[in-house]
């Protein structure tokens, strides 16, 4: 019945089938949980306090290989395991090192508490449905590097934090905020009207990347945007870009990989708060 | 018996082992093949005269996007495949998308003709001991975009030419030298020698790359030298460069992934020829 007194309460069958698809999706989403693995990932994402951590499985070289203080500081009880049949379900090929963590996946959360009030130089990356997780763990790794303040994808066909990513991002999935955000353009407005330069990466733009850092005023808040290779920026995205650059090509032929592009700009912005 | 005349002919079985393990091993190399997947690498194959092509097997679906020009340049004809059955022997998860064609590998000539007088700039990659091909795959398309003259590394402990550095090439394989030496230290000497400063990669040096390259005269030749993550450059490699430098890091955690340190290098020291 519409108009009713919602302090009478709601029946819950007469929820809006989005709402109740909204409150399904989160409950999933808190019961979600991945396996880490690799002994660098693991020992990283035992040393983060931010981390909920639930199982632990080990081979004894594994465990000797990390020392008992990394899961002793984190309060949990290794499984050790026969590295013949290492009992967690890892894709083929998983090169685990004989140690996986399962955990929950991070909650970096808002935009506006990371990436605009956030530590670190007013620098921020945006992933326009970079769906391979070894990418994106690469552009991890250059963000932190390079000091951005986080680095933010879309919530669906983007690579999702998973144990390949981690495990690309040798470390840097403990440290360096990866958003995740419903609509990219959206964020980009947000960005934009806290004070942010919007540059998108586009092979096909007229103007160069380093010029068109060079007219920004000296710490000038920056965010830069990649796409997938192939389909590039969505139309929305680039429309959306204060400006479209691009990274100066010796040849007519060739590409860079979009991780190799990701680190340039960064390397390219972040000399400009040094 | 030594001193005999070498007109007279010379007992095969009185060679020197290690000649006859040389001769064995040229042959072996004359007769190793690989097979390239992928639409791109195919097709960048094909349309590279340098490559020695042997088969092209194709789905129904593959010769379609190809178009038959692509193999009629190249003089080939290809086998029908079925798509459920692909009658290549690829590692699983090798993303063929219908396309696989057997190669011979690339004889790219000697570091003389394509790093001291090849076209291009006075730039070169040392890669020493990088195994992962994604990683090389990635260095290739950035030397390619970036004008380098050419990709060097060690013949052995490095990652060779093979289908799924081809992919992750995505074309640069065909048309970017890649080198194989036997010895690293020696190939820097040898450039040393025709005027190049050598600059090695470690995160431990006291100078940064950018103010290392500011200092050498506008055109000056470089080589940069990168080692793989973890055990970075190897001793001889390190002590025969005329000077380590590192990407200036904004925090104290972390490390760039081997292929975007050597792309943010290239971008910095391609600047120096622009």
């Amino acid at each position: 019945m519409q108009g009713r007194d919602i302090r009478r309460g709601v029946d819950v069958a007469k929820k809006p089938t989005w709402v109740v698809d909204k409150e399904r999706a989160k409950r999933a989403s808190a019961a979600e949980t991945l396996w880490l693995f690799g002994l660098h990932a693991v020992r990283d994402a035992l040393a983060n306090p931010a981390r909920e951590k639930l199982r632990l499985v080990l081979t004894r070289n594994a465990a000797d290989r990390l020392g008992e203080a990394c899961w002793q500081d984190a309060g949990l009880e290794p499984e050790l395991a026969d590295p013949r049949r290492f009992p967690v379900p890892l894709d083929p090929g998983s090169v685990h090192q004989g140690a996986a963590l399962e955990v929950k996946p991070l909650d970096w959360g808002s935009v506006e508490s990371r990436c605009i009030a956030g530590p670190g130089r007013p620098l921020v990356v945006l992933l326009d449905r970079v769906t391979d997780p070894h990418n994106v763990g690469a552009i991890l790794r250059s963000a932190e590097v390079f000091g951005a303040r986080a680095v933010v994808a879309t919530a669906r066909h983007s690579a999702p934090e998973t144990g390949a990513l981690a495990k690309t991002a040798s470390g840097a999935l403990e440290r360096q905020p990866y958003l995740r955000v419903r609509n990219l353009a959206d964020t980009m407005e947000e960005l934009r009207a806290a004070g942010f330069t919007i540059l998108g990466l586009a092979g096909e733009a007229d103007s160069e990347l380093e010029p068109a850092l060079g007219t920004l005023p000296e710490g000038q808040a920056v965010a830069l945007v990649l796409g997938a290779e192939g389909p590039g920026l969505r139309e929305r995205t680039r429309d959306t870009c204060d400006q479209l650059v691009k990274i100066p090509f010796a040849g007519e032929f060739g590409s860079l990989n979009v991780s190799n592009a990701a680190a340039v700009s960064l390397y390219a912005a972040a000399r400009k708060f040094s």
